[in-house]
């Protein structure tokens, strides 16, 4: 990965093999949790975060390697999220992109004690990023506390607690912006800072993925109605069954549309003031994509 | 904490106050989550962990509030593997320390996410403790590798795979070095490093850490046969129950005690090469105290 990519299907392999190295398969007594690991690791994800680190370097100018282990580490915490909320006791999702959930392959314990492998194994991967000390804490700082209870965890509390209640637009706002948006977000962040951008340009970033994260979680609730079941890889319909209030709910599926649109427009606005480049076309793709996925 | 600290009760209340800054109480959407965190960081622990970093600091010269952040961190960690190995699918532990354990209080989910949120916190924590740059990534790395599939994860796994096997003395010595050994030897490694202690210092510091670390552990497998269900908080022949293998079932309880004896004795004479002061006294008890606890 020592040169410019032009797509993020030339990207996806770097991304996949890069993770293969860094939560390898064991021998021995740790074989099983590895194993796990590396279930949920490698189950066909989209890999979003890992693009959005990679086309950030790019559009700044650097190498998509430069940020290649930030990008994984971003992975790991986002896959231990989904294993933590599949378990029986949150979401009790028995399905995750069309295969079993990790507790229904290696048991709970198993499952948590993945999570919890894969949330230490990105810090282990981040601390060993080749950036001078300095820029590196920042990095670290930035991706802790988007995975936090100032970011992820946050708005998962917010999410467990909301289930079967009338809640307000604030407070969904906020779920949103903390579930999904912050951890989004710390992939152009901490790329920019990697990248030692500028502030204007770490602004301009951080707007972009402010955006996208807030879009993302609204075209989650919205293909959670009208998603197909097959294409989407798990059931339908859960946010309904589990009681949860979503955008649409709130203010209806126009409205939510209208809402989800005007962020990605948003988010590509911010981009104009770079140079047009291939990475710009591609972080304006990915911005797309957040809303237009069908999974 | 400006002032050396001769002793142990001395320092309790320094930790205590500063994991209450670390991890406040908030107001707003995500006020239980925090309740939960402080709820099982403050359940009366002994700090053990937090002792050995500050005393490790004031044997090599340098002043207790040195590595306070580290030693709290380390703390977090300890604490967050603590709930989740309370968790039902897990020990399925009801009480811990004469309390009720965190999902018996807050429920399954928000224990989940509270032990995941302590340990996102301990990284928020460590990434902004005031050291040069260069040293504190090393820091990082060590409890991070402490802490990981590579250390303490790596044992529970062992354990959760061994209950109601018959295992070989390898496999019991694997998990006690890793379940509770790495994270307590990281508490000796990272303090020598934050404190410059040269190569030679380390090596007995790492020398003492992984001696007192399975000393630590067989005591606990000698506790949960001979305790005392009060004094110890919880209920006693858990590990028969959950027909876990023990260093007293593999090799008899005689033999158990007297390794045990001798892994603190080898503990006490790596202190040897360090002049006597009164942080090397506080260390030789903290290593006794390891075996001769009550709870």
């Amino acid at each position: 990965m020592s040169t410019l990519m032009q797509s993020i299907e030339e990207c996806l392999p770097a991304v996949n093999q890069r993770l293969e190295e860094l939560v390898p398969l064991h021998d021995g007594l740790t074989a099983t949790i590895h194993e796990a690991m590396a279930y949920s690791l490698h189950s066909g994800g989209k890999r979003l975060r890992p693009m959005l680190c990679i086309f950030t370097a790019q559009l700044l100018g650097r190498l998509p390697s430069y940020v290649l282990d930030i990008a994984c580490a971003i992975e790991m915490i986002h896959t231990y999220s989904l294993i933590h909320d599949d378990l029986p006791a949150l979401d009790n999702d028995e399905l995750r992109r069309g295969r079993p959930t990790n507790h229904c392959v290696y048991g709970e314990a198993m499952a948590i004690l993945a999570g919890d492998a894969l949330l230490n194994q990105a810090f282990q991967t981040l601390c060993r990023v080749e950036l001078p000390a300095e820029i590196l804490l920042e990095v670290i700082q930035v991706i802790a506390d988007a995975a936090g209870t100032t970011g992820m965890i946050g708005g998962q509390v917010v999410d467990i607690q909301s289930e079967g209640k009338h809640i307000e637009m604030d407070t969904l706002r906020f779920m949103h912006e903390h579930k999904t948006g912050a951890l989004l977000r710390s992939c152009l962040t901490s790329a920019a800072i990697a990248c030692e951008a500028t502030t204007e340009e770490r602004n301009l970033l951080d707007c972009y993925g402010y955006n996208i994260g807030l879009a993302f979680q609204i075209a989650d609730d919205i293909l959670d109605i009208e998603g197909d079941e097959e294409t989407l890889g798990k059931p339908v319909g859960s946010d309904a069954q589990n009681r949860k209030s979503t955008w649409p709910a709130l203010v209806g599926m126009a409205n939510a549309r209208k809402t989800m649109e005007s962020l990605v427009d948003e988010a590509i606005q911010c981009l104009d003031a770079f140079e047009p480049s291939p990475a710009r076309q591609t972080l304006v793709e990915l911005a797309r994509y957040t809303i237009e996925r069908k999974q």
